[in-house]
């Protein structure tokens, strides 16, 4: 979207499987001529979807915040919820959105999580559910928030909008929590250009995850209950199915970056992430903490001035945006204000790696 | 998606435009690299469209929903909404879902739209706003719910999914309301597959549905308020710019249907929609209302019977939906349970149209 593109390093650019491999993979909704409403294209990727992530269930959907919004509404009561203040916006826009209240639990300084010793703290008589984030691919702490929110009857939403292929003792992270979404948004590891995913375990559940994302149809004349309109359709269904076939590609060439700033960035001045134990992460993102905002920004400065835009992701903390409302959270605050997410695509070269990784060591 | 595609009429067909024209048209994406958050070719087809429909002001999003969604959230205030029991479910699952109750006005029994005379008997102080269908592509009485609103100092929403195209008093509907909102569902006599669009004269509505429907973004690190996600990629994006040069095509052959029926139905025992004055209308559907609910089923049945498959529509009454907890509404409950819309779209031949107009003035 730019005339110097070639010359422009951004923080992440779309996957792109050659223009050839779409269009093929499109002629099925012109033979079927169907572009909606859970077509073949629909169907297929799911299935395929479900056998590739090793899981049992799966509903597609239009973005990822639309699985956000379902779960809300069938967990949310208008009640409170508990959530991480260091996420993207979307993840505590949809509880406001929803008529429930954000109620935010500072985070680890080290996972960057939701800081479950914390949580329980939080918990009123008003409290419903607790949302939290696998923030960057990294796990919650998923056997703690499970033991809590069984002690107090609460339903576990997971945004796991990072999450594509992350597995957590084992199993896909999806199969945790009562609801997991996950979005397949066009910057995202896997993607339909504007995409997502809800996933649960309940049988239950599934059947009201997915009327809800369909008007609630019960066939054209009847209703189950409310719902809107979360459907994809078959043009990025077909996104997904040709990417699909990238996948160890797109992981290797992800991992292969991330070793390069693990091996060459200096760690005696800033940190990164720290996997959860018995995780198989993704390289879905690097993100850099710096010793302030101060540092980061000098950093920053540097990078723009030779044409690379990382990205202060996740900036604001949350609960500082005005409409949450949301009270002091010192470690999320914290590091908001000094976390950076460096470049990390397919097709990164070694001398723009070397490039980036010279400009920040330099600038510690 | 069915074995015998070529032997079915269904009441509607989605319009596909050359399998080949697409391929060229999503070039540009792959060009840019670039697939959603409103790239080159959703910003051109916003641009068509505005010429095309001579309109000022465009968003086009992710579905005909979201702008419903997004209207509510800035008028609803969570108050009583007046609507109409005669529309697609989406009209008023949308206001419980926004956490607003639909108070139901009865409709007109001619024009099928809101019954205006009836409006402000149902005024309370809880109203916010005036929640309104074009059915069918039929407009309210525009001139006396502004009136009302404004009397009231109430909001006027008007869903005119079925619109596109529609000009009241010369001007394009989607000029009339506080917003107005369309439907892109492939369906639709213009599509994107899934998608639609919202419409505002007022410059500080307009900037509010804006960033409403991305997540609230004052930039990447700030926020203008609450927000969701109604993007729409530049997958859907294409598939409007490739259908726009046929719109005139698309036009003529849905009013030669209409016509065909006009002139050979038999309205000595069936009643078609009466078009409200100074409309140019679109043709964008054949509703036929039935003496009765048995004549419907019969004729119904018949059709079915030779692989012809009209549609309830729409039906039910949305007032009588359990979760709607809706008043009675006589008019709109047998209207819905009398009218069908017969089959209407690019491509039905002259031999199918005479099949279907003889298998129901033989059954009437």
């Amino acid at each position: 979207m730019n005339s110097q593109k070639d010359k422009i390093i951004n923080v992440t650019k779309t996957f792109l499987p050659s223009l050839s491999e779409y269009q093929s993979t499109i002629k099925t909704a012109w033979n079927n001529e169907w572009l909606t409403n859970r077509g073949e294209l629909v169907l297929e990727l799911e299935e395929k979807l479900k056998s590739y992530l090793d899981i049992s269930n799966i509903i597609i959907t239009n973005n990822g915040t639309i699985p956000l919004q379902i779960a809300l509404k069938l967990f949310g009561g208008n009640g409170e919820i508990i959530t991480t203040p260091f996420s993207y916006v979307a993840s505590s826009a949809t509880i406001v959105w929803e008529n429930c209240t954000p109620i935010f639990v500072d985070i680890d300084p080290q996972y960057l999580t939701i800081d479950e010793s914390k949580i329980e703290k939080a918990i009123t008589s008003k409290t419903t559910a607790i949302l939290a984030t696998h923030v960057f691919g990294n796990p919650c702490n998923i056997v703690a928030i499970e033991a809590i929110a069984k002690k107090h009857s609460l339903k576990v939403i997971y945004d796991a909008a990072h999450c594509f292929g992350v597995k957590f003792n084992n199993k896909s992270i999806f199969e945790y929590g009562d609801v997991s979404t996950c979005s397949f948004h066009a910057t995202k590891i896997f993607h339909t250009a504007e995409g997502g995913a809800m996933f649960t375990n309940d049988l239950e559940i599934q059947h009201k995850l997915f009327y809800s994302h369909n008007f609630g149809h019960n066939g054209p004349l009847e209703f189950h209950g409310l719902g809107i309109n979360g459907k994809i359709s078959e043009l990025q269904a077909a996104m997904g199915l040709t990417i699909l076939p990238h996948m160890d590609k797109i992981i290797t060439e992800r991992k292969k970056v991330v070793e390069f700033y693990n091996n060459k960035l200096d760690f005696s001045k800033v940190k990164d992430l720290k996997i959860r134990e018995n995780t198989l992460w993704n390289f879905s993102y690097y993100p850099l903490i710096f010793d302030s905002e101060k540092q980061l920004l000098q950093v920053q400065k540097e990078l723009n001035d030779h044409n690379i835009f990382p990205r202060r992701y996740f900036y604001p903390s949350l609960n500082t945006i005005e409409y949450m409302k949301g009270s002091k959270m010192p470690i999320s605050e914290s590091v908001a204000s000094r976390i950076m997410c460096l470049p990390l695509y397919v097709g990164l070269k070694l001398e723009e790696l070397e490039k980036i990784v010279l400009l920040i060591n330099s600038n510690l």
